[in-house]
């Protein structure tokens, strides 16, 4: 137990689980990566499938998204205007951590 | 598209994903489940594991994930007092989901 301990104290700043959850831990982050998944979504869709969430929120959480350079939004000079969110390169990767949320969700809590 | 979207909006309240999220998505939730592990761990030594976490925060996540049934507490009627926890059966299901993150967290973030 203390050998174990030691590591994970080694990592300190650099530990990967402290470092992933700084970008993901939000209480819509992985929702949102989720419902993006491999698809292209416009703004409107995406606020009709994470159901619950607030537009501000939403609007919030798309802005880190980009800013993190997990989703990438692409705007269409027309008029109604169009917004298409997708996963990035770094984003996809993150769909392994979703799948395993969803696996445990099916076997232990639905 | 579409039908993907239509298949993730069928879940509604049943959507495996925010149910774990529910559960899991605190700012400190994974971390704690992470740095437990498969360790049976005193209070103190889980404090100094999570840096940077407040008393009253560490607190609040144990007594959350006790609620919640992924970690069990033992209190041993001794002077000074001795309390350890670990994870329960649920609980251990939460660490591919912490491997996940680890593994994101090492091929991109740190």
């Amino acid at each position: 137990m203390e050998n174990n301990l030691k590591i994970n104290e080694a990592f300190g700043e650099k530990c990967p689980v402290r470092a992933s959850l700084a970008l993901l831990s939000g209480k819509w982050t992985l929702m949102i990566l989720f419902q993006i998944n491999e698809n292209v979504m416009r703004y409107g869709e995406l606020k009709r499938a994470v159901t619950g969430i607030s537009e501000k929120m939403l609007i919030q959480e798309l802005n880190m998204l980009v800013e993190n350079k997990l989703v990438s939004k692409e705007v269409y000079p027309q008029i109604p205007p169009k917004v298409e969110y997708r996963l990035t390169e770094l984003g996809l990767k993150t769909l392994p951590i979703v799948d395993q949320l969803a696996e445990f969700g099916l076997a232990n809590l639905v």
